[in-house]
Protein backbone atom coordinates (compact mmCIF):
# COMPACT_ATOMS: atom_id res chain seq x y z
CA UNK A 1 0.00 0.00 0.00
CA UNK A 2 1.13 3.28 -1.23
CA UNK A 3 -1.30 5.31 1.05
CA UNK A 4 0.09 7.80 3.32
CA UNK A 5 -0.83 10.86 4.79
CA UNK A 6 1.49 12.92 3.31
CA UNK A 7 1.41 16.81 3.02
CA UNK A 8 0.74 18.52 0.05
CA UNK A 9 1.18 21.36 -1.01
CA UNK A 10 0.15 23.96 -3.24
CA UNK A 11 0.87 27.27 -4.65
CA UNK A 12 -1.91 29.96 -5.64
CA UNK A 13 -2.23 30.19 -9.53
CA UNK A 14 -3.43 34.24 -8.46
CA UNK A 15 -5.90 35.52 -6.91
CA UNK A 16 -9.66 37.30 -6.70
CA UNK A 17 -10.32 40.48 -7.07
CA UNK A 18 -13.57 41.51 -5.85
CA UNK A 19 -15.39 44.69 -4.60
CA UNK A 20 -16.71 41.98 -1.28
CA UNK A 21 -13.70 42.56 0.78
CA UNK A 22 -15.00 40.64 4.01
CA UNK A 23 -16.95 37.21 4.31
CA UNK A 24 -20.57 36.96 3.91
CA UNK A 25 -22.98 33.69 3.83
CA UNK A 26 -25.17 35.45 1.29
CA UNK A 27 -26.16 37.34 -1.68
CA UNK A 28 -22.98 36.96 -3.70
CA UNK A 29 -26.24 37.85 -7.54
CA UNK A 30 -24.95 40.16 -10.25
CA UNK A 31 -21.36 40.30 -8.33
CA UNK A 32 -19.05 40.27 -11.30
CA UNK A 33 -15.23 39.44 -10.06
CA UNK A 34 -11.67 38.80 -11.57
CA UNK A 35 -9.31 36.40 -11.54
CA UNK A 36 -5.90 37.53 -12.09
CA UNK A 37 -3.47 35.00 -12.94
CA UNK A 38 0.32 35.28 -11.55
CA UNK A 39 2.23 37.23 -14.23
CA UNK A 40 5.58 35.81 -13.49
CA UNK A 41 4.34 32.13 -14.30
CA UNK A 42 1.48 32.28 -16.72
CA UNK A 43 0.62 33.91 -19.83
CA UNK A 44 -2.61 34.42 -22.14
CA UNK A 45 -1.76 30.93 -23.36
CA UNK A 46 -2.71 29.60 -20.24
CA UNK A 47 -6.32 31.19 -20.95
CA UNK A 48 -6.19 30.19 -24.35
CA UNK A 49 -9.72 28.98 -25.87
CA UNK A 50 -11.46 29.72 -22.62
CA UNK A 51 -13.81 32.48 -24.11
CA UNK A 52 -15.65 29.35 -25.93
CA UNK A 53 -16.89 28.31 -22.83
CA UNK A 54 -19.89 29.68 -21.45
CA UNK A 55 -19.02 28.70 -18.03
CA UNK A 56 -15.55 28.18 -15.99
CA UNK A 57 -15.33 26.05 -12.06
CA UNK A 58 -12.65 28.42 -9.51
CA UNK A 59 -11.22 26.15 -6.95
CA UNK A 60 -9.54 29.01 -4.15
CA UNK A 61 -8.32 28.16 -0.76
CA UNK A 62 -10.57 29.95 2.00
CA UNK A 63 -7.69 31.70 3.17
CA UNK A 64 -9.50 33.37 6.29
CA UNK A 65 -10.89 30.28 8.04
CA UNK A 66 -8.30 29.50 10.86
CA UNK A 67 -7.70 26.06 11.35
CA UNK A 68 -9.10 25.82 15.10
CA UNK A 69 -12.46 26.73 13.41
CA UNK A 70 -12.33 23.61 11.05
CA UNK A 71 -15.26 21.04 11.62
CA UNK A 72 -14.04 17.46 11.18
CA UNK A 73 -17.75 15.76 12.36
CA UNK A 74 -21.22 17.33 12.00
CA UNK A 75 -23.06 20.85 12.72
CA UNK A 76 -26.14 22.58 11.98
CA UNK A 77 -25.56 24.63 8.55
CA UNK A 78 -25.03 27.84 9.62
CA UNK A 79 -25.88 27.25 13.35
CA UNK A 80 -29.53 27.00 12.02
CA UNK A 81 -31.35 24.12 14.77
CA UNK A 82 -34.29 24.24 12.92
CA UNK A 83 -31.82 22.15 9.71
CA UNK A 84 -30.60 19.13 10.66
CA UNK A 85 -27.02 18.65 11.94
CA UNK A 86 -25.34 17.19 8.89
CA UNK A 87 -21.63 16.06 8.19
CA UNK A 88 -18.97 18.76 6.79
CA UNK A 89 -18.82 16.87 4.15
CA UNK A 90 -22.56 16.89 3.25
CA UNK A 91 -22.86 20.60 3.47
CA UNK A 92 -20.64 23.63 1.55
CA UNK A 93 -19.70 25.82 4.71
CA UNK A 94 -16.09 27.07 4.88
CA UNK A 95 -15.14 25.66 8.02
CA UNK A 96 -13.81 22.04 6.44
CA UNK A 97 -10.86 20.54 6.05
CA UNK A 98 -8.25 21.47 3.89
CA UNK A 99 -10.65 25.03 3.25
CA UNK A 100 -11.06 24.19 -0.94
CA UNK A 101 -14.14 26.49 -2.13
CA UNK A 102 -15.34 25.41 -5.62
CA UNK A 103 -17.98 27.72 -7.59
CA UNK A 104 -19.31 27.06 -11.28
CA UNK A 105 -18.87 31.30 -12.56
CA UNK A 106 -20.30 32.12 -15.78
CA UNK A 107 -17.56 33.44 -17.83
CA UNK A 108 -17.56 37.25 -18.33
CA UNK A 109 -14.60 38.38 -20.44
CA UNK A 110 -10.60 36.56 -20.63
CA UNK A 111 -8.55 39.60 -21.30
CA UNK A 112 -4.65 38.59 -20.94
CA UNK A 113 -4.38 36.76 -17.80
CA UNK A 114 -6.91 37.83 -16.32
CA UNK A 115 -10.79 36.58 -16.56
CA UNK A 116 -14.27 38.20 -15.37
CA UNK A 117 -16.20 36.09 -13.88
CA UNK A 118 -20.08 36.54 -12.47
CA UNK A 119 -21.44 34.83 -9.21
CA UNK A 120 -17.74 33.94 -7.76
CA UNK A 121 -18.77 33.83 -3.71
CA UNK A 122 -14.90 34.56 -2.44
CA UNK A 123 -13.50 37.91 -1.47
CA UNK A 124 -11.25 39.98 -2.58
CA UNK A 125 -7.67 38.81 -2.05
CA UNK A 126 -8.79 34.71 -1.87
CA UNK A 127 -5.77 32.70 -3.39
CA UNK A 128 -6.99 30.70 -6.72
CA UNK A 129 -5.83 26.82 -6.79
CA UNK A 130 -7.52 26.49 -10.21
CA UNK A 131 -9.73 27.03 -13.31
CA UNK A 132 -11.74 24.51 -14.73
CA UNK A 133 -13.69 25.08 -18.26
CA UNK A 134 -16.87 23.60 -17.27
CA UNK A 135 -18.22 20.69 -19.18
CA UNK A 136 -20.93 19.60 -19.37
CA UNK A 137 -20.31 15.81 -19.22
CA UNK A 138 -18.61 16.13 -16.09
CA UNK A 139 -21.74 17.34 -14.84
CA UNK A 140 -24.29 15.18 -12.94
CA UNK A 141 -25.43 12.63 -14.53
CA UNK A 142 -29.04 11.39 -13.95
CA UNK A 143 -31.48 12.96 -11.73
CA UNK A 144 -30.30 15.19 -9.22
CA UNK A 145 -31.96 15.06 -5.87
CA UNK A 146 -31.34 17.38 -2.82
CA UNK A 147 -32.66 17.73 1.07
CA UNK A 148 -35.24 20.61 1.61
CA UNK A 149 -32.61 22.16 3.86
CA UNK A 150 -30.11 22.85 1.02
CA UNK A 151 -32.57 24.22 -0.91
CA UNK A 152 -34.19 26.79 1.28
CA UNK A 153 -30.08 27.61 2.29
CA UNK A 154 -29.63 28.57 -1.12
CA UNK A 155 -32.17 30.71 -1.26
CA UNK A 156 -30.71 33.82 -1.17
CA UNK A 157 -27.46 33.07 -2.17
CA UNK A 158 -27.22 34.34 -4.87
CA UNK A 159 -29.93 36.89 -4.39
CA UNK A 160 -28.98 40.53 -5.45
CA UNK A 161 -27.91 42.85 -3.19
CA UNK A 162 -30.06 46.30 -2.52
CA UNK B 1 -2.28 44.33 -0.53
CA UNK B 2 -1.86 41.17 1.26
CA UNK B 3 -1.83 38.96 -1.47
CA UNK B 4 1.11 36.88 -1.78
CA UNK B 5 1.88 33.54 -3.03
CA UNK B 6 3.05 31.43 -0.47
CA UNK B 7 2.86 27.54 -0.08
CA UNK B 8 -0.57 26.40 0.74
CA UNK B 9 -0.56 22.72 2.64
CA UNK B 10 -3.36 20.57 2.60
CA UNK B 11 -3.67 16.70 3.72
CA UNK B 12 -5.73 14.41 2.70
CA UNK B 13 -9.41 13.27 3.91
CA UNK B 14 -8.82 10.00 2.69
CA UNK B 15 -8.32 7.64 0.08
CA UNK B 16 -9.85 5.69 -3.43
CA UNK B 17 -10.10 2.58 -3.57
CA UNK B 18 -10.03 1.60 -7.08
CA UNK B 19 -10.34 -1.36 -9.35
CA UNK B 20 -8.62 1.06 -12.01
CA UNK B 21 -4.93 0.94 -11.29
CA UNK B 22 -2.89 2.55 -13.62
CA UNK B 23 -4.12 5.80 -15.33
CA UNK B 24 -6.26 6.16 -18.16
CA UNK B 25 -7.71 8.45 -20.63
CA UNK B 26 -11.12 7.12 -21.59
CA UNK B 27 -13.70 4.33 -20.33
CA UNK B 28 -14.96 5.52 -16.30
CA UNK B 29 -18.75 4.79 -17.33
CA UNK B 30 -20.34 1.70 -14.88
CA UNK B 31 -17.29 2.44 -12.46
CA UNK B 32 -18.51 2.34 -8.55
CA UNK B 33 -15.54 3.35 -6.54
CA UNK B 34 -15.16 3.64 -3.00
CA UNK B 35 -13.64 6.64 -0.95
CA UNK B 36 -12.40 5.87 2.84
CA UNK B 37 -11.98 8.78 4.97
CA UNK B 38 -9.00 8.30 7.48
CA UNK B 39 -10.40 7.11 10.89
CA UNK B 40 -8.20 8.80 13.18
CA UNK B 41 -9.67 12.33 12.10
CA UNK B 42 -13.39 11.68 11.14
CA UNK B 43 -15.79 9.49 12.00
CA UNK B 44 -19.81 8.70 10.25
CA UNK B 45 -20.39 11.95 11.55
CA UNK B 46 -18.52 13.60 9.20
CA UNK B 47 -20.45 12.00 6.41
CA UNK B 48 -24.61 12.42 8.30
CA UNK B 49 -27.05 13.29 5.99
CA UNK B 50 -25.05 12.52 2.70
CA UNK B 51 -27.27 9.94 1.78
CA UNK B 52 -30.46 12.70 1.23
CA UNK B 53 -27.96 14.41 -1.77
CA UNK B 54 -27.71 11.71 -5.00
CA UNK B 55 -24.66 13.29 -6.08
CA UNK B 56 -21.06 14.58 -4.30
CA UNK B 57 -18.51 16.17 -6.00
CA UNK B 58 -14.95 14.46 -5.20
CA UNK B 59 -11.65 16.47 -5.31
CA UNK B 60 -8.37 14.82 -5.55
CA UNK B 61 -5.00 15.25 -5.98
CA UNK B 62 -3.67 13.95 -9.31
CA UNK B 63 -0.45 12.20 -7.65
CA UNK B 64 1.38 10.31 -9.70
CA UNK B 65 1.48 13.71 -12.43
CA UNK B 66 5.12 14.56 -11.98
CA UNK B 67 5.90 18.15 -11.56
CA UNK B 68 8.21 18.90 -14.59
CA UNK B 69 4.94 17.20 -16.67
CA UNK B 70 2.79 19.97 -15.63
CA UNK B 71 1.69 22.57 -17.96
CA UNK B 72 1.28 26.38 -17.57
CA UNK B 73 0.86 27.59 -21.21
CA UNK B 74 -1.16 25.73 -23.91
CA UNK B 75 -1.49 22.01 -25.40
CA UNK B 76 -3.65 20.07 -27.96
CA UNK B 77 -5.99 18.42 -25.58
CA UNK B 78 -4.92 14.67 -25.51
CA UNK B 79 -1.68 16.04 -28.18
CA UNK B 80 -5.11 15.82 -30.77
CA UNK B 81 -3.18 18.18 -33.77
CA UNK B 82 -7.28 18.05 -35.06
CA UNK B 83 -8.26 20.02 -31.59
CA UNK B 84 -7.06 23.42 -30.99
CA UNK B 85 -4.08 24.01 -29.10
CA UNK B 86 -5.84 25.66 -26.05
CA UNK B 87 -4.59 27.01 -22.35
CA UNK B 88 -4.03 24.65 -19.60
CA UNK B 89 -6.88 26.52 -17.76
CA UNK B 90 -8.96 26.02 -20.76
CA UNK B 91 -8.83 22.06 -20.29
CA UNK B 92 -9.57 19.81 -17.81
CA UNK B 93 -6.34 17.45 -18.30
CA UNK B 94 -4.38 16.29 -15.40
CA UNK B 95 -1.05 17.40 -16.24
CA UNK B 96 -2.33 21.14 -14.42
CA UNK B 97 -0.83 23.28 -11.90
CA UNK B 98 -1.61 22.33 -8.07
CA UNK B 99 -2.83 18.80 -9.99
CA UNK B 100 -6.45 18.93 -8.11
CA UNK B 101 -8.82 16.62 -9.85
CA UNK B 102 -12.81 17.07 -9.24
CA UNK B 103 -15.17 15.06 -10.17
CA UNK B 104 -19.26 15.00 -10.27
CA UNK B 105 -19.81 11.49 -8.76
CA UNK B 106 -23.61 9.33 -8.61
CA UNK B 107 -23.60 9.19 -4.46
CA UNK B 108 -24.16 5.06 -4.15
CA UNK B 109 -23.90 4.18 -0.63
CA UNK B 110 -22.71 5.74 2.42
CA UNK B 111 -21.79 2.91 5.15
CA UNK B 112 -19.30 4.78 8.32
CA UNK B 113 -16.46 6.07 7.30
CA UNK B 114 -17.00 5.47 3.78
CA UNK B 115 -18.44 6.25 0.54
CA UNK B 116 -19.14 4.42 -3.08
CA UNK B 117 -19.62 6.54 -5.94
CA UNK B 118 -20.06 6.05 -9.98
CA UNK B 119 -18.04 6.78 -12.18
CA UNK B 120 -14.85 8.77 -10.25
CA UNK B 121 -12.31 9.23 -12.83
CA UNK B 122 -9.41 8.61 -10.19
CA UNK B 123 -7.15 5.76 -9.51
CA UNK B 124 -6.58 3.45 -6.80
CA UNK B 125 -4.69 4.91 -4.20
CA UNK B 126 -5.48 8.94 -5.16
CA UNK B 127 -5.73 11.36 -2.27
CA UNK B 128 -9.10 12.61 -1.64
CA UNK B 129 -8.92 16.28 -0.81
CA UNK B 130 -12.48 17.12 -0.35
CA UNK B 131 -16.04 15.76 -0.27
CA UNK B 132 -18.88 18.52 -1.34
CA UNK B 133 -22.63 17.32 -1.87
CA UNK B 134 -24.16 18.91 -5.11
CA UNK B 135 -26.04 20.91 -4.69
CA UNK B 136 -28.59 21.97 -7.70
CA UNK B 137 -27.91 26.12 -7.11
CA UNK B 138 -24.34 25.72 -7.39
CA UNK B 139 -24.36 24.48 -11.34
CA UNK B 140 -24.31 26.65 -13.97
CA UNK B 141 -26.66 29.23 -14.17
CA UNK B 142 -28.04 29.84 -17.79
CA UNK B 143 -27.16 28.22 -20.97
CA UNK B 144 -24.44 26.02 -20.74
CA UNK B 145 -21.92 26.48 -23.81
CA UNK B 146 -18.82 24.88 -24.75
CA UNK B 147 -16.68 24.32 -27.99
CA UNK B 148 -17.35 20.99 -30.33
CA UNK B 149 -13.71 19.66 -29.87
CA UNK B 150 -14.94 19.33 -25.62
CA UNK B 151 -18.07 17.52 -26.41
CA UNK B 152 -16.02 15.13 -28.89
CA UNK B 153 -13.29 14.66 -26.22
CA UNK B 154 -16.15 13.36 -23.60
CA UNK B 155 -17.42 11.36 -26.20
CA UNK B 156 -15.75 7.87 -24.90
CA UNK B 157 -15.19 9.44 -21.13
CA UNK B 158 -17.77 7.41 -19.48
CA UNK B 159 -18.11 4.67 -22.04
CA UNK B 160 -18.43 1.33 -20.48
CA UNK B 161 -15.03 -0.95 -20.23
CA UNK B 162 -15.81 -3.89 -22.45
Amino acid sequence: MSKSFELITMMPIGFVSSTIKAPQDDIWGGLVSRIDLDPARFSSQSLAGLQEFSHVQALFHLHLVSEDTVVTGSRHPRGRADWPEVGIFAQRGKNRPNKIGLSTCRLVRVEGVSLAVANLDAIDGTPVLDIKPYIIEFGPAGEVKQPAWATELMTGYFGKAT
